[in-house]
Formats: C-alpha cells, sequence, structure tokens
C-alpha cells in the first residue's frame, strides 16, 4: 500500500500479427485502390461499406480453413449473450445485406468494397491477422454474363494499376466441371449431394495445392494419405484405383493439353503446327506468350480454349453437370473474346479450382506472370493476386431461396507488392518545405511564411521541435525527405530577405564533393522576403524535372 | 436424426449499433476525408494507419466515459491469455506507436489518421458502436505553436470540405486555467496532485455538461448532487459553497465576459461601445457575426480575447498553473492572430474544457454555427463537429519520459451530416448508362457496346438480370438513376442502329406530361450503330447543364 509503487507500464507493442503503415505505404495503397474503385465505378458497381463487426451467426463457416471450422475468427460475446464476430471477408457481409435488403437494392446488384478483414489465425512471417480485401460482385445475375464481365473488368483493373499486359493472366475454370469429374469417379451422387461430402473436401483441398504436392503428392492424398517432410501425416480421401484415375486425368488436365496443343492447332491451320510447338514443361509465361501471338494472328479465336474445352468435354461424358460446366466455359470463353479479351489476357485453364467449398460455377483467378527473385534468391513468377468464382448458395443460407452471385476477391497487399516489384510504387512521401526557428519570439513571422506557402500550394512547416540547435532542425528536415529549408534570422529579418537552402542540392554536392560543383550551383542563396513563395515554387519546379 | 430436419437460417441483420453504408454515403465521404486529408499533407502531417487491434493494455482507460473504466470497449482473450481489444480512438494507438517507434520517427511527430473506432456501447438513436474519425496529432512539440498550427489547420479543413466561413468557429481554452481555478477552490494541491482526483472528475464532468444542464444543474453537482428528470441521481462532488462559489465564477466566465463586453470594447476605443452592446443571451453565431467584424475593423486584434484572458487572470489569481495557462492562451491567440485567424474564426472561450482526463494544456473544438431545425421543428445550432486538446502525459505510460502532444479529431459522420445540412453534400450517385438485352444470344454485342462507352470513360453496364420482361430493364435502369438506356432488337441490329432513350428527359415529360414538349423533344431517338458512344457523350453533357 506504498504510496510510491510504481504502476507496470503497458508494452508498446503491435499486437501479434498485426502491422501499422506509415506514410507512403498508406498513400500508396489508397492511390491503387482509388484506381481501382473508378474501373469498378466504370462497369456500373456501386459501393459498399458494411460495418467491421457482424453476428458469429451471420458470418458462418466458409472460412478458406475449413480443417478448423470454429476457428479463424476474431469473435466474443455480448452481454446479452449474442455472439459478434469481426469480418473475415467481404463476400459473407455482402450475402447478408444482400438478403437483409432484398426489397431495396436493385436487381441484379453490382457492388464493390475495400477495407480490412480480419483472421484469427496463427501469425507467421508473411502472415497476418488483419489485411486489406477490394472485392467487386454482382448479385443476382444467373447469367454467365456476369462472371466474364468481373473477368474482364479484373484485367482492366490491373492494367489500370500499372501492371501492363503480358505481365498477368485470368485464368477461368467452372467446378461444374469438377462436379462432373466426380460423378464420373463416383464420388458425387447428384440424387444425394450429401453423400462423399468429406471424400470431395480432401480431393478439392488436394487439387488446389497441385502447384505445391505435384501430382505425385495429390495421387497420394486420393488414396490412404501423404506424410509431409515434417513427418505429418494427412489422411487421404481413400478412393479407388480407378476413381483416383478419373481424378487424376483431370488434376493433369492442363499439362496434357499442353502436350497436345501443337496437334489441336494443326487441326484448325495446318500451317501452324510448328508455333505451337511449345515444350510441355514451359512457364506460363512463356506459354502465354505464345497464345497472345496465336491470338493475334488468328482473330477467330480459340485454339487454346478449344482444346481445353474438348478436353474435358471427354472427361466428364455422362455427367450433365460436366457438359453444363464444359458449355458455360466456352460461352464464357467466347463473350469475352467477342469483347478483344483473348487468351494472352484470360484463358481458360483447367488447373483453377480455388479451395472454397462454397464456389458452385465458374472460378477465377488472376496471376502475375512476371518473376521475382525468392528469398534465396531464386527466380519465381510473383503469382496469384485475385480469386473469385460464383457461390449461388450464400444468400440462400439467410433466405431460403437461391441467389445467383459472382465476384473477385483482390489481395490487396500482394498487389501493391507486386507494384513495388516492378518499380511502380515504393517512393518515400515528398517531405515538406522546412521553415527553421532562428528567433524563438518570432514564431509568428514563421508561422506566415508557411501560411503564404501553404495557400501556394506548397507543402510547408515551421519546426516545433526545441529550436536552440539549429544542427537538429537540418537533421529534422532530412529526416523529412525536405527539399527545402528557409532559414530567418534576426539580421535577414531586419534587412528583408530570407535563405533559401536547396537540400535535394545539398545533398547532390556532398555525394559528389567536387569543389567545381559547389561554386557553380550554391545550394543556399538569399532572397527577398516578398519573393519567398516564388523563388520556393522555382526550386521545386526544378527539381522536379 | 431424420434427414430432413431444416437446419436453423442465421438472421441477415447488420448488429445492434452497427451501420451498413451504400453508395454515395461511401463516395461523399471518402470525398470530404479526400480535401481533409489534402489539408493536413499541405500542414506537412503525414498519414499513419495503425492495426483496429490493440493489446487492452496499450489501449488503457482513457475511455470518454470514465464512470465505466472497464467497459467501453470490444475486447477478447487469446488462446495465450492475452487480451486485445478494438480500438476506441486513433489517440492510443498514437500514443503505442510514438512510444514504439520513437527511434525511428522524426520529432516533431505530425501525423494525420483517418479511419473507424469502435464503442462498446449500449446502442441508441444516433448512438453507433463503429464510427469514423480523422484525426491529427503533433507529438514532441512542447510549445504553443504546435497547438496553434491545429486550430489554424482545423478552420482551413472545415472550408476546405465546405463549411463556409462564419458558419464554424474553433474555440480554445486552456486545462491549466481550469486547474488553477481547482487550486484555487482548493480541490487540487500541487504537492499532492492525486488528492481530491474523484471530485475533481465530478466537477469537470459537470462543466463539460454546461450546454445540457445549464448553471443550475452544474451548481447542483458541485454540491450533493442532482436528480435528472427520470429520477436518477448523480452524486455531487460535495464542495463546500465557497469553493463552489469559485468553480461557478469560471462557469459563468464566458457570459460575464459577454455581459461586460461592451465595457472593455470601450476602453479600448471610446467610440466603439455601441458598436458592442451585444445582449447576454446573444446566440454564438450573432455574437460571432460582431467579433468578425469587431476583427476586420480593428487590426490592433483582441478585444475579446484581451477581455477573456482579463478576467481569467483575475480567477486563478495565486495559482502559477492558472496563470500559465492565462499565458499560452494569449499567446496561442496572439500567434494565430499574426496569421490572420482572428476571433470570426478562432477565438478563445472560458467554456470550453473537453470531457476527457487526460488533456494537460490548450483544449479546443470546432462548432458549426448556422442552424438546423430539431427532430421537433425548432431551430438550433448544428453544434461541434471537432475536439482535441494537449495530453503531455499519453505517451509517458508507456515510456516513463514526458512526451508533449497535441492533436484534433474530427466527428467525420457529424461533419458530412454538416455538408448536407447546407446541401454540399447528399446527392445520389450518377447512375450507369444501361445496355439492354432485347436478344439474349447477341449478349456478346451488347457486352461490346459498353465497352466501348467505358473506353469512352461513360459509366456503362449491359442488363444482367433475366431479360425476358423489358419493362423490368427499364425499371432497373429508374433504380439505378441511369441517365440513358439503350436498345437493339433484332432488326436494328439489322439496320445497324441504336435506340438511344433520353431517361431524363423522359421522367421530366412524365412529371409535366405536356404533349408539346414531347413532339419538340423526343426522348428517345435512333442513331447509327456507330455514332453510339459520341451520341451517348453528347447527350451526357446536355443533361449535365
Amino acid at each position: 500500500m506504498a504510496k510510491d509503487t510504481k504502476p507496470r507500464r503497458p508494452r508498446a507493442e503491435t499486437p501479434k500479427g498485426f502491422r501499422d503503415y506509415f506514410g507512403a505505404d498508406v498513400t500508396e495503397r489508397k492511390a491503387m485502390l482509388d484506381r481501382i474503385a473508378a474501373v469498378y465505378d466504370r462497369y456500373g458497381f456501386d459501393p459498399l461499406e458494411t460495418s467491421a463487426v457482424e453476428t458469429l451467426d451471420a458470418l458462418g463457416k466458409y472460412l478458406p480453413d475449413v480443417d478448423r471450422p470454429n476457428a479463424g475468427v476474431f469473435g466474443w460475446q455480448e452481454e446479452d449473450g449474442d455472439w459478434l464476430a469481426l469480418r473475415y471477408d467481404l463476400t459473407a457481409p455482402l450475402a447478408r445485406v444482400a438478403a437483409q435488403y432484398r426489397n431495396e437494392l436493385p436487381t441484379p446488384y453490382r457492388r464493390y468494397a475495400m477495407g480490412p478483414v480480419w483472421r484469427n489465425e496463427k501469425p507467421g512471417p508473411g502472415r497476418f491477422r488483419q489485411f486489406y480485401q477490394c472485392d467487386a460482385d454482382t448479385v443476382g445475375a444467373a447469367s454467365v454474363a456476369a462472371d466474364a464481365e468481373i473477368c474482364a473488368m479484373l484485367a482492366d483493373a490491373l492494367e489500370e494499376v500499372g501492371i501492363p499486359r503480358g505481365d498477368y493472366i485470368v485464368r477461368v475454370n467452372n467446378r461444374k466441371v469438377l462436379n462432373g469429374v466426380m460423378e464420373v469417379a463416383g464420388i458425387l451422387d447428384p440424387a444425394d449431394p450429401e453423400k462423399h461430402e468429406h471424400e470431395r473436401g480432401i480431393v478439392l483441398r488436394a487439387i488446389d495445392k497441385l502447384d505445391r504436392l505435384g501430382e505425385d503428392g495429390i495421387r497420394e492424398l486420393l488414396g490412404e494419405g501423404r506424410k509431409d517432410d515434417s513427418g505429418d501425416f494427412t489422411q487421404g480421401a481413400k478412393l479407388s484405383n480407378a476413381q483416383a484415375e478419373v481424378v487424376m486425368r483431370f488434376v493433369s488436365a492442363k499439362r496434357s493439353v499442353k502436350d497436345n496443343f501443337a496437334r489441336w492447332a494443326g487441326r484448325v491451320d495446318k500451317n501452324s503446327t510448328a508455333k505451337f510447338l511449345i515444350a510441355a514443361d514451359a512457364t506460363d509465361r512463356q506459354f502465354q506468350q505464345v497464345l497472345g501471338k496465336d491470338f493475334t494472328e488468328w482473330p477467330e479465336y480459340g485454339l487454346w480454349n478449344d482444346a481445353v474445352v474438348e478436353y474435358l468435354g471427354d472427361l466428364v461424358t455422362g455427367s450433365k453437370t460436366g457438359q453444363d460446366g464444359v458449355a458455360e466455359l466456352l460461352e464464357v470463353g467466347s463473350q469475352l473474346a467477342a469483347q478483344g479479351y483473348g487468351p494472352d489476357r484470360i484463358v481458360i485453364d483447367p488447373s483453377v479450382v480455388r479451395g472454397l467449398g462454397y464456389y458452385t460455377g465458374p472460378v477465377y483467378e488472376a496471376e502475375l506472370t512476371f518473376e521475382i527473385l525468392d528469398e534465396k534468391g531464386r527466380p519465381r513468377q510473383f503469382g496469384s493476386v485475385a480469386g473469385g468464382g460464383r457461390y449461388d448458395g450464400l444468400v440462400e443460407r439467410f433466405t431460403g431461396q437461391k441467389v445467383p452471385a459472382t465476384g473477385v476477391s483482390i489481395g490487396v497487399d500482394r498487389l501493391l507488392a507486386a507494384l513495388r516489384a516492378k518499380g511502380r510504387a515504393g517512393q518515400s512521401l515528398q517531405g515538406p518545405v522546412i521553415v527553421t526557428v532562428m528567433d524563438r519570439d518570432r514564431m509568428a513571422d514563421y508561422q506566415t511564411m508557411v501560411g503564404e506557402l501553404r495557400a501556394a500550394g506548397v507543402r510547408a512547416e515551421v519546426y516545433l521541435g526545441n529550436p536552440k540547435n539549429f544542427g537538429n532542425q537540418l537533421k529534422y528536415a532530412d529526416k523529412r525527405n525536405s527539399p527545402i529549408a528557409v532559414i530567418q534570422g534576426g539580421d535577414e529579418a531586419a534587412r528583408g530577405v530570407v535563405q533559401i537552402k536547396d537540400l535535394v542540392l545539398g545533398a547532390r554536392i556532398a555525394e559528389s564533393a567536387s569543389l567545381e560543383e559547389w561554386k557553380s550551383q550554391p545550394a543556399q542563396f538569399e532572397a527577398p522576403r516578398a519573393e519567398l513563395v516564388a523563388q520556393v515554387k522555382r526550386l521545386l519546379a526544378q527539381n522536379g524535372d
């Protein structure tokens, strides 16, 4: 009970898995989102901003990590017993809104949404518990025209933010094709859709990891199971060899079509065969370059898409769902082609399945195909930055009535990282002009200077730290990345002048250290007080060149 | 265990106290925040975006509603035992950041932040549990120049978003003056600052409610306590009559100075007395108009501010803290005056105390002085939209070292409501041009049309609902607030034309129902397909006039 017992000090720490964004990290993300929003707006999508908090009930159990259906969200219980939680994506809140406002909203309802989402996952390197998403969805449109539109808009958005054509590819598939494959393999019975749900979940998640596990890894997961490098064992779907074989033909679809592509192409144009002799191990990017060329040279479109659709059509023979999926794929492809979105931008790709359980039709994702260096300095493709698909059952959870819906989610942090990798973002903020304080009593004079500068649109501030040590003021200007410092002591004030210090030039001189330059271009000069604004603007314009 | 047991459907509801924002509600807030950010940027403030989640520890117990120190936040316990919570303001996270990154950040550190905050309060009419704030703070500047700068910036920001000069007033006071009053009243002992803390809290919160309780209500709370209209009793501070008298002289300061203002003014300029004969019951707005005039006519500034400072100086005689506060007030006022911010924009006002316990020096708030009608149709002043002050102790919680800081928080929703009340916001979104679907098989043609329109910068979309009923398509266009519908059936396609329907004119005609207008200005006309974009742009430009 001693009076001088010190209270424990709280620790100044961002909670584990969370981040703080400073300066340009904020403005660059904002600039990117503004550009994306402009594209969404042009396509007729309206903004929607739901609350960050939802009832746990409304969120449902649709987290990507379905292995832990009850975990994954940050939730708490209210005094009245209700459970609330932070949204983990922007799709679940949209489904809630579409149900709640179904009588007021237009049908179809096109909306976009941007904002943070939260995942209660174990934080790890590059794995954060709060991150931005940027979604666009169309609710109430059953036609695949809505899916095609989202794919085209996604391609436009990527180009708008600065990913040039050829550096990205939007890949489209259809979940009904996969369901058809499941039917043919005997693990999906249209008359009893809940049967084999567990097995199908394992198969879906296995296929989604093709990149990481390879075909052999998937084959293990279709059978008894798979032990990973760490020794952990994942239970398999325990399919028979014949069943697994059907699924594996789907898994290897892309590779197989690549292998056969020369033959397909040759059938369409006898003289073009050589152009399509793509090695089976060609990267997606090499492949895409040929597809782009192909599309330009044969405007009748579709060599690759035709080949894929024919392969898949064979695979799902006997399944109505599968055939519907193939027909939808063809329709999406031909609508996009008619609008000029060829396979150099949007391509049918049977390797896309998307891990989420709720997709019911077309699924799509955007991949950036340029290479970056991984942690070990090896080149690798940048990878996926957006994904989505059709989910006709999410609104039904609330209303009991099927409402068709389709949409895409852009991983904002990943896309921004891509822009930085391409040198299209990552600059630091332009610092303010600093008016230094030589004479504390004349603070009002210095404030008047910055007032004039701001009125002329110049970012400017008075140094507000302790002005005693002038060196600290210049160090501050340096830390702020300031282009110019303005100095006026009592002597200058009496003579009606100011000193203007060009910090950009000063830094350059300090680097080169050539005496000649010092003499010809002084980094500091005197100007009449009345010319302060004009001289600063002149210098800023000059340094901006 | 019957197979057909239906799962319970979740309810499609925004959680109580939360809101969804649609369309223009999102874009208008964004436009307003962008304008404010531009002002903050010009003043040299850098953006900061902290995570929505903080450790409960870091947040501390600084909620405005100090009567319930442990409630007020949405928090939950992590598996590792730590407590996390959603931020309830943007100041507590800044204090954490200033401590955490103190070696990397510049000193002073000027930052702005915008985003939602969460309060776990009982929801009620107009009381929400998630709302936006927009803050600007300077950390590490002890000088009142930092406070003056924030006040000037706040005035600039209000004008930038569309609140004209004369419709707002930034009011400044200083917490040290109040502390001086507390010393004189004998409920604050500089040698033992924790003594009487409870009483001071009651006094502070009582004074902050002057508008609502009136002077009589405050007097009750300074004594035994007060029973409100509902019969609830609030404990009073139990001051003696003499003590309460000192506090009441502070409470009535503004009214008293208003009463005496003619005399003060007369002292300065014998001829001006008549101009200052302001009735004691003059509204702030009437009063402000005279102050504004006064300031323009007497550029030597300060009649009102001088009068207030003299009154307060008398009140805190004998208290060093109080005298410091008065000196700071004078300094803030004269710095602002030197920059041209007279009492028509920023005024010293002893009635400002701000409810938060952590303020240590200047406190300020922005009030909108124009009148709106309340729920009962009576005119009332719009009221406060922003507030802040100096809090030199918040960073110290983490580091043990005093770090001076000052800043303002704008209530974003209130300010947006004000803009709407002034007719400067509240429009609905411009709807897209709708290309209708007459022939489902020619979807690609319609998509090509919207593609061309978008490429020309026109917001446009294809109708993606079921196209069977053409009336539904026009109803949709109406609901979307579309300016134009484009129609092309098989006949028009064969002839290479489109029908362009001017929905704005159509609506006007439908309203006026004059046959003459119908004839002279057809709301629908035919145009060659090749001229689609040009005709739509012409019509949009025409309707925009």
